[in-house]
């Protein structure tokens, strides 16, 4: 494992990714990415049920990292923002439920990352902006995450002031599913994750990739896609198990 | 009328149509989903100016039936997955204002039903829920309608955990447009439908149906038949009706 | 200057654009759009950072004025509100950060002008409303812009009902961004202006024409727009200056 190179560790049925370049306040360099993106990769090759995205430090993440941008060829900036992008899409594109854990400050593409996460709990002290607006590089493409997670006027407002909200407002605003004090950070990780991951593992997974693939369209388009899905969903082993267990009154046994 | 079918009774300008099947937890069966199909296309065809959509007993309604889907081949879960998404577009096809009455708990294509309705009032003690999150049966239909009621964050949380949200959080989230005590639920219900049809009924079905067909489209795109159906608009005896009494400044008389 | 045409000043960096028909609730005629749509290009050709738009009397504006509308031709009909869609066009495609002061009621393409800037303050005493839903003529253009600052349920709600909503409501739902007293919304209006007029003029304009080009897209088609606009935007000179200062822990000197 690279220096610096997020830890993984599994537990249970949950593989946990933590970034750990403190120091550098886990700053999404070309290297930090492409570490990222074989951790989650490979954690979505793996049997397990869910994934947190974590981290160490004062801060949860501060994006890109400017010693790769500053005074660079346009072609070798947009390699990198092509490949940060394809790490928030594969959080998208993994069977497994992406929980974002965020203890602290998430800016710019660190924020993009609680964004692209499925679901996120977020401790009171965290705290979340788009700072680019108030700079010299805007933050285009942390906002297309992050305004689909908010309203326009408030997508805007974070867009434009590059101000940091705090947690209850995140919440308020629907960036993140929980705020709890910081010591029940954990705590509030494990139950949401919990909730979030009962049930037949392949049936979910098909699940969160139709809802990426239906979100943003016209509902009529949507219906044509979630139709012929969830029909063809019906038969895999855990509909027919669920349904059956249903109908027979008894605990379903999952084993897709 | 068949065993169990809606009923349906006409107040003045509105038509009540009651799910009545308690003791299925008023499944949407195939029989019910073609039931409700035809109460709604029925007085979708009336001079009515609304339609409530209510149940009777312990939940508004559990969605679809297992029975039908268990064991059954694609085709004919795909056949009851148009049905039933035929029931939910003609919610939003009629030019009478739908509005749901959500006494007890609505899930799955229950809480689909709601989401899918023009309005909602919900009682305290209502609850909303796409439980096939935790079985073996992902709602990728009923997500679509749910998802685009609430913000993306709280889309995912419903879908991946199957969790119920109460009716004040389903307030807080824009699911639903009004929650009161239980005993003031169908006065609630009869206030808001009041407002929602009063003018030129014309008028309003060809608004109702304009905002679905721009709700979720780039902006210019929906500025694009906005303009176009407004400007027509602006032709029909209400709309000539309306102007010229705010202009004599007499109160108006609807004709169409 | 034509009669009633709005009041144009420049306060430092920021043009503060006044309707001052208030005998005329500052209704949008066809003179009055045309004036409107005049001062907002001219003031986007400026060197101007922020455009705020504000008016004067006891309305902020109550959207068209029917004695353009009553009896006209459905020609003359579409061009006025081609002219008016331009208008709110013009308020997303100028470079200047547009911030509507709302200190009274909005209604109709009043509220959508609201609706359509890119952000908005509110005096506590405001209101919002689509009152075409309880009349004639159903507020199809402005329902455009007002649901998409809104959840779905809420804008049928305005739609439907016409009912006016107060300030505490609009920010709740996501349509202003700030609610103060009315004593204090000038001061509100400055520092949110300030706030979101900080930083490189270029890299801001060409960060709030993206963000209306990729909101209402697909999350992939969006990226695909923001990452090519993010990487040319690397070689503007306030992102090198703003990455530079970063780096060299100096505080940045804008000069573009």
């Amino acid at each position: 494992m690279a220096d610096g190179a997020p830890r993984v560790e599994r537990d249970g049925d949950v593989v946990r990714i933590t970034m750990v370049r403190a120091a550098r306040r886990n700053a999404l360099s070309r290297e930090h990415l492409t570490q990222l993106l074989a951790a989650v990769t490979e954690a979505g090759s793996t049997d397990a049920t869910g994934i947190v995205l974590a981290a160490e430090g004062p801060v949860f993440s501060a994006g890109h990292d400017f010693a790769d941008v500053a005074g660079k060829p346009v072609a070798e900036v947009r390699s990198l923002l092509l490949l940060c992008t394809e790490l928030m899409q594969t959080l998208q594109d993994v069977p497994q439920v992406v929980l974002a854990r965020v203890h602290a400050l998430a800016t710019a593409a660190g924020c993009q990352l609680v964004a692209s996460c499925d679901l996120a709990v977020a401790a009171e002290s965290a705290g979340f902006a788009a700072p680019g607006g108030k700079g010299g590089w805007f933050c285009h493409t942390p906002m297309v995450a992050i305004a689909r997670n908010v309203g326009r006027k408030r997508a805007m407002e974070l867009a434009l002031t590059g101000d940091v909200i705090d947690a209850p407002t995140a919440l308020d605003w629907g960036l993140v599913n929980r705020v709890v004090p910081d010591v029940e950070l954990d705590a509030a990780v494990d139950d949401l994750m919990g909730r979030a991951t009962r049930g037949s593992r392949a049936s979910k997974a098909w699940g969160k990739q139709t809802m990426y693939a239906q979100l943003d369209r016209p509902e009529r388009d949507a219906y044509t896609t979630a139709v012929e899905v969830m029909a063809a969903a019906s038969q895999l082993d855990g509909a027919r198990e669920g349904m059956a267990a249903f109908l027979d009154k008894r605990p379903p046994v999952w084993t897709d």
